[in-house]
């Protein structure tokens, strides 16, 4: 059978094929995007796992919009404007997918920041829209570059990660944040804000969502796969009450809704003190991850390599002297080690002179000897 | 913003509709598809829920096949090839969407029985392909009508619930379902065959799947949500294994994998005799409750009707002897009873003169009641 045009369009992922070209076991990868296995906290699932049994209609067929306790609490939670609504999503992937499919087709253009998540690039490939690539600044994405784009009048909708953005690191600074809230309401461009790093801030303070600076054209995606587990798949989707009806309609199409058991759970697990001292060891833990990291790197590629200091997040953007981030890589795993080149996330301009380096999953040893493996992959590759 | 060209394809459902319309507490609802809620067996998962917490794994990220485990347990328990590969997918409303995605776009065309399940619509609608109607006969698929629209050679793939459709609880006969596998071979046409009513067959002999008669050319899927738990979300999908990865790489983009910790409960608990038990407790059930629904029709609404008797499933589909389906549900809704006319189920040639009766979901009272009901409101219809 022929595949559709859409799918046509799907690019493989080539994170998931150089790990499986690989022995996973035995190596030391900085690939992925996984939170650390030993901090999923499992226990803390432990008291509410029992009770399910006693609650026959989390077993039963549940309403589209997802299980209404915990959409009650997250409205509280993240202090939600009454017209605002909530729809919980398998994963902020489906959120994505949700999005694309109710709002976009191949007539439609957006804009999205490049280097740019892939799980989102590969949804909007698949409704065949037009995407554009938005450079990104120290500070957030290239204002003078957005504004060309959303003057020509063609932009539905702007993609972004303000927050500790996958895979550059980078977070917005509250005036990119005001400028860009303005420019999409001068424009009418809707912002799709994707928020999964938001609270893995390590240090600095935490910023506006735009979602508090322009509600009404805003739709934010929030995920608990960061903080508390990707397994159980669960994410939620919040803004204006119309959108979030239209993208409800699509969700009941695509999987009726998603599993009730865990949705049911999170209300009083995410109120409970347990919760908030396992994000706080997880902060620390990616805090000291993270500086492990750069200071092994300051030490040991020293001024062939540079990055811009990273405030939260799993991820450090290491740009390198020349466009060698390739060839680098395929010396870094038959020596054990996985990194991405950073060229694979761009949307034009590809540029090999960057790698995208995961600090949440690895242990301090495995950093130090990733480290040690890059040194040593320098020499031989220069 | 606009919405997309797909979505705007999207039927609304009728009978989420009428159900939200009204106050769904007093209601005597045989309208949805709901299992039994009393019988939804809660206590199989309590011996595996507490062990969840001790494999982190399960909370971590999973691969988008499914979890392993399960897959390989599935493909012995349904006796698959060693060629055939299996999907874990949320529920198979998703397996359905993604296979639609997958293989469809606006230039396709398919076939789909009418009447038909109307959540393969509304996915089916959504890709914007054309979709021609089969007529159903006592036997299955009219044939001959199947096979001109075959011999044109532009239907991709065919649509099918041969065991206890979705709304006519009609089961393919032995005949039909060798003709039909003659068929598709013949003229290259893949065979979708949505079999979540299998397991629910309460008289008769089981029949030969689809997916036994022509295994090169099926795509079977199989749903956990009518005999175990519609909550969970978990279904699979199998069938050739190129089918499946390339089905498998938009369930990546889609939802990157279904959620891990009840896929991990389900291997030991599909296994066990207690599951072999409730099971059967269910089609003891559901045959009660047919059985109590037939007779009750018989009794008071007598000449007025024709139906075709069930053999599973957990449907009656019932024929009025004039158009008067739609008042008559106005009327019964009226008088606290939802049913669903025919006609919102059929895709070409509507005609008022079908309801679909649930009867999975109701007491024998409100079984009793329902057809007091009807009876009541043919009165005043006629």
């Amino acid at each position: 059978m022929d595949t559709s045009d859409g799918w046509n369009n799907l690019q493989p992922s080539y994170i998931r094929e150089i790990l499986s070209s690989t022995q996973a076991d035995q190596l030391i990868s900085l690939a992925g995007g996984l939170p650390a296995t030993d901090l999923l906290p499992t226990e803390l699932f432990a008291p509410y796992l029992n009770r399910l049994c006693g609650q026959p209609e989390l077993f039963q067929y549940g309403e589209s919009e997802g299980y209404s306790l915990l959409r009650q609490h997250l409205h509280q939670q993240y202090n939600l404007a009454l017209q605002a609504k909530i729809l919980i999503t398998s994963g902020s992937q489906q959120g994505l997918d949700l999005i694309a499919r109710t709002f976009l087709d191949h007539n439609s253009e957006i804009a999205m920041e490049s280097p740019c998540y892939l799980g989102a690039l590969q949804v909007f490939q698949l409704t065949g829209c037009k995407i554009h690539g938005i450079r990104q600044l120290a500070e957030g994405p290239d204002i003078e570059q957005l504004e060309r784009l959303f003057r020509g009048g063609r932009i539905k909708l702007f993609y972004a990660v303000p927050d500790f953005h996958n895979p550059t690191g980078l977070c917005w600074s509250a005036e990119s944040r005001y400028q860009i809230a303005k420019l999409c309401r001068q424009y009418g461009v809707t912002l799709i804000e994707d928020a999964p790093y938001r609270e893995l801030r390590f240090a600095g303070k935490q910023l506006p969502m735009m979602a508090e600076l322009c509600p009404e054209l805003t739709l934010t995606l929030r995920s608990f796969s960061k903080t508390l587990s990707p397994g159980i798949r669960l994410a939620c989707l919040y803004g204006p009450a119309l959108w979030i009806d239209q993208i409800c309609r699509l969700k009941q199409a695509a999987d009726l809704h998603s599993a009730l058991p865990f949705q049911a759970i999170l209300p009083e697990l995410l109120d409970s003190e347990a919760y908030k001292h396992h994000l706080s060891k997880l902060r620390q833990r990616y805090a000291s991850n993270y500086n492990l990291l750069s200071t092994e790197i300051s030490n040991k590629l020293g001024n062939r390599v540079q990055y811009q200091a990273a405030c939260g997040g799993m991820f450090l953007w290491l740009k390198l002297k020349s466009e060698i981030a390739t060839p680098l890589t395929k010396h870094a795993l038959s020596h054990g080690l996985a990194v991405v080149p950073g060229q694979h996330f761009m949307l034009t301009a590809k540029d090999d002179r960057y790698l995208r380096l995961n600090f949440s999953h690895s242990t301090d040893k495995q950093l130090i000897q990733a480290v040690n493996i890059l040194e040593h992959c320098f020499e031989s590759v220069n």
